[in-house]
């Protein structure tokens, strides 16, 4: 008999600490994901809409929106991490390391670097260390993140718990290495659509994006498959009817996520870069017709070292659907995620000073 | 206390005759742009389709449709000019001035021409002229328009009424700056779909364009997104079922006149160039759901100066909705728009000779 | 009187046998062609997604996908043979002869091979042989297909029937032409998703590829408005709730196959080449909302004459919708085509040796 040909994805029992999987398919990004970019979450970031605006501070011309990045390294992961995964549980320590071109290829691997069976012993949490690098070997994004797998055979007997301990926070002085020196006299603040500098937000400082965008299924299968994503539970309306928990497709997380990001222009607009996420979840799922809006608090201000051009903001970003976020909704008095919020964000963004 | 960050958009008050506004984030335009122009347009036309069409004709490569850059600048004038719009009133004086290309960055600055407050003292018409130049600082098109927009405080005095003299059409002696000298034997009349040349056209001849096309909203919001347009009332179905008269998303005005252009390739396949707007409204609003269909009117087929390769006709473009356009209709006999017009426009078409 | 400008299409009694019909628009396909195959149909195949994986194997560059070309070519071809037709019947002797990068154009000619006027005299097949160059005049794809067209008078007297003989299949001994020489060492059987090569796969062996994806209106009309197809039937909602048999807009057939294609990937991750089609039916009707999924069975393991590099498999791919594959539905014991098939092709396609 011949040999299955088809990936039905790992199970818990299945991955070994230390094992490392190099994802299939690597990506040539183009002028035509940029694009898209724009169309599905209105990015308007001046240096990544303009190769002069990005050539005159110091790219040799526009990079792509680091987003795009961590969807597409994100999406090579599914058919070897997450395919029977229960839940997405967690990132940390994630770096955006070097800035990506039109015409740059990068591919994915991943290494086990943590498991712990859960105690009814029908799932666990696999612990993954995820790094992308382009075709020069460069490395581009690094991140940890944690999902629970299902196991396929209840029974099966696994490796004692190992659990990494990750950073809350990513260490600013890590920080700015996808960013060319800039030359700040050259940073036009009116094409970037704002003169707020770093040195101009505040540490408890919260900002209403102000703005909504209704998500559309098409729109978000379209982002999803972009990324060559393949989890399920975002295409197959007919699955869902049949066998989901919300008889729905489910949004991928990373689109509230963009689309928070692509409205965060609205208080945000020289916060160009994404340096590193901290940590993340995604408190609620999203589906098609959700409007997503979105609000931010200044965490953190930080120097970067060595560099007198860029400053580095902590931010936290909070995407909360179908309301508005003049009353920065976040938890409630029982400390629950409040009603409507979808994803509760702390990542690092870096400004001109 | 921190400055506000976000951008509230300007009130009628904001606005000052003179007043130069230099707009938000430059775009370079790619191939991305000219796929999903494509895509959401079924646009034909040879020349923005080949390269080696343009090129045996005489432009360096295949330039980008003409109402790429007309979307793109209408979205970057929006944070400045028309957050805080009730109405789109009008456009004149619109001409296309050079040929652009992928990877060509345009931006747009806006100067207030005139001003005049409603009786009502609610609100006032703004009136602009905007300008677009690509990377070279040369002039890729030029409208003006106006706007009723809102007052802040309805007791706010305002200056004096200035309302600018705007020509009601654009002389075709000013044409055809955007277009090359073409070689007329180099034009393939069978490749272009059409043996039509701008000759054979007669004034007061109606074609209806027979075909339709229904609007989706993921459709509408992924063009306006790419566009750089922040306009809510196309992206935020909370928040127009909260408080917006429609209880829905409006379709960005330029969806429907974008389809017509396509949909007028069956009658006018060689009319590969918009020259110039002389004018044009939005008569009724398009939503998702709505099927757009188009007819033209010859009004004027006029020389241009200098230029015995190609010819310009002045065409009545009439978008109308769920209805078909064999009786072509325009208005009815008390001289309203008859039901389903969407847009009547009065603009420049260069056709070869 | 002017002349009627517009196109209505032609009638099957306006084809003569030997006619050759040349088709409007070159199309020069890019790179946002390519980003948007993979935001349609999820596709993953490495060769197409990465510029070195293709390099590394003896590419100059990532080719486009080869059903790209055949959406665009068959678009091509709708205004002259088919705006008319009542039901596309067959195809045959298709043959993809040269890989197409970003940045050629390619254009298309139809020639009429066949004529036989139905019984009722209504309608006709009309057999035609499409040829597609590209910009330098080297043939890209090539096949026969045959459509029932209606007579505009059916009392117009047509010429005796032609029918021309076509094989069923077509010879593997020329295929590969569009593969250049790979170095199977080079081939990086990891990156590409799945260690199975042509000599892994047995005849009789059947694969169920296990994904679905819903098909969004959105998303069949931005598809076959890229390929410039201008079929009614998929675009107008209106026109078909007046007139259409089904009520709804009927997804074009490519949507499925490419759908299917893309969902094969999961079993056929290697089979980055789709040298020819040897014959396929579209069984029914798809529509928005319809969740799609596919088989494959193994028909014919053939070697290349000349080529030790590369193997063609003769696959079965059955795409059906709203139904899983695991009992791999295709007919009843009527012989009838299964409740949700809607797509049965037969292709040759290339993996490494």
């Amino acid at each position: 008999m011949s040999k299955v040909k088809t990936n039905a994805g790992n199970f818990f029992e299945d991955f070994a600490v230390g094992q490392v999987l190099q994802h299939a398919t690597p990506r040539t990004l183009t002028e035509g994901d940029a694009a898209l970019n724009i169309a599905f979450y209105n990015m308007r970031f001046a240096v990544h809409s303009s190769d002069p605006f990005a050539k005159a501070v110091g790219y040799p011309r526009a990079p792509l929106d680091d987003l795009i990045i961590f969807h597409v390294v994100l999406g090579k992961t599914v058919s070897d991490i997450s395919l029977n995964a229960v839940a997405n549980l967690g990132y940390a320590e994630c770096r955006f390391l070097n800035p990506v071109f039109p015409g740059d290829t990068i591919s994915a691997s991943s290494e086990i670097i943590g498991l712990r069976e859960n105690s009814n012993r029908q799932s666990g949490v696999v612990y993954v260390r995820t790094k992308s690098v382009n075709q020069h070997g460069e490395p581009v994004l690094e991140y940890a993140r944690w999902v629970m797998v299902n196991k396929r055979d209840h029974a099966a007997k696994v490796g004692e718990a190992v659990v990494p301990k990750l950073a809350s926070r990513v260490d600013p002085a890590t920080l700015g290495s996808a960013v060319p020196r800039l030359d700040p006299s050259k940073y036009d603040f009116a094409l970037a659509g704002s003169p707020h500098r770093w040195g101009d937000y505040e540490v408890g400082e919260k900002i209403d994006h102000i703005d909504g965008y209704t998500i559309e299924e098409a729109e978000h299968q379209l982002a999803t498959r972009l990324y060559q994503n393949t989890a399920r539970v975002h295409f197959n309306l007919h699955e869902q009817i049949e066998t989901g928990r919300f008889k729905r497709r489910l949004v991928y997380g990373g689109t509230p996520l963009a689309l928070a990001r692509g409205i965060s222009f609205n208080g945000l607009a020289n916060a160009f870069h994404v340096a590193a996420i901290n940590g993340g979840s995604h408190t609620a799922p999203s589906f098609g017709g959700d409007t997503i809006y979105a609000w931010s608090e200044i965490l953190e201000r930080a120097e970067i070292q060595g560099r007198s051009d860029i400053g580095a903001l902590r931010v936290r970003l909070v995407a909360v659907k179908n309301r508005h976020c003049h009353d920065f909704p976040l938890k409630t008095a029982d400390s629950k995620y409040a009603e409507g919020v979808v994803l509760d964000l702390d990542w690092w963004l870096v400004l001109p000073r």
